[in-house]
């Protein structure tokens, strides 16, 4: 990803939180996290992500996804004898589809990203319309997907450790270099 | 604080949070919480809350309050050898000025709230517009006050335990029961 698509990226999220009526200050907006997950493919496999408090009790974000983005499949383990991330993500705007460990579904609505297919193994699915919600709990492996208008999702969730995050393709790297 | 009061006051909370972009489902707007500490003069004093997750880790609000409304000074005290709530006021919608422990600002523009001065001990004043936010250390007393408007504040916080607040007024109780 290069400095201008990242650029381009903060646009764009600002644009659709001010769809959902989220209000950044003039700091948060320069700090909005564009991750493309290493995989230089952003609209179709990425997320942007305001964080706006990550203590060591707790953490809050809201996410945005353009249209059909895809966060791929991970999960937060158990470090250093502490148990692993609990989120609660909570539609904002939009629609989103949420994959998790347990029964697929038999014919899901999202996609899995073409040429990344066997990156994906959950797909037991969650639909979020705004103002639902769902909580994943601890080292359960998910991925989400928005549908054609993109979504805002915000993030309530234990202290998050996002390097250490367990992707299910190996060719991922969470905190990837942004190209000047 | 009568069954209709509250049904009231459950209506212009929806009304204030549509406002500030934010959609709940039906179950939830029959559960929005509405605390007039007992004091019965909620539009005076008082605050409406929905908790959208409470876990054994962290918990996520979103705190709404009618104009000039003002949520009493109290603290979250250690119980059971944890430490108190820490919690993250981020405003959303309107303006909010929140009082915390500090030095006194010489003039502040919030008031207390007439006939309870006594129950107001802190006036370091921080004022919250929307994407504004504050974060409030564990056992540090506080209050909070809309502006003319109302004010939607969302709360990110380590576990909540609302029974064990402590209020500075003494005749507050923050369960009180609803009368038919």
């Amino acid at each position: 990803m290069t400095k201008q698509e990242q650029c381009e990226a903060q646009e764009k999220t600002i644009e659709l939180l001010s769809k959902a009526g989220i209000i950044l200050t003039e700091e948060e907006k320069k700090n909005i996290e564009v991750a493309d997950f290493g995989l230089n493919e952003l609209t179709k496999t990425g997320l942007q992500l305001i964080t706006y408090i990550n203590t060591d009790r707790y953490c809050a974000k809201d996410l945005v996804l353009f249209p059909k983005q895809t966060c791929p499949e991970h999960k937060h383990p158990t470090i250093g004898g502490k148990e692993g991330k609990q989120e609660t993500f909570r539609c904002r705007w939009g629609k989103v589809w949420l994959y998790v460990e347990g029964p697929s579904t038999e014919k899901i609505l999202g996609y899995t990203p073409k040429g990344s297919e066997g990156a994906y193994t959950v797909f037991h699915e969650i639909e979020l319309n705004p103002g639902e919600q769902y909580t994943i709990e601890p080292n359960t492996l998910h991925w989400f997907q928005a549908d054609v208008d993109g979504a805002v999702v915000s993030e309530f969730s234990s202290t998050s450790h996002d390097e250490f995050d367990i992707f299910t393709d190996p060719r991922i790297s969470r905190i990837p270099e942004v190209a000047e």
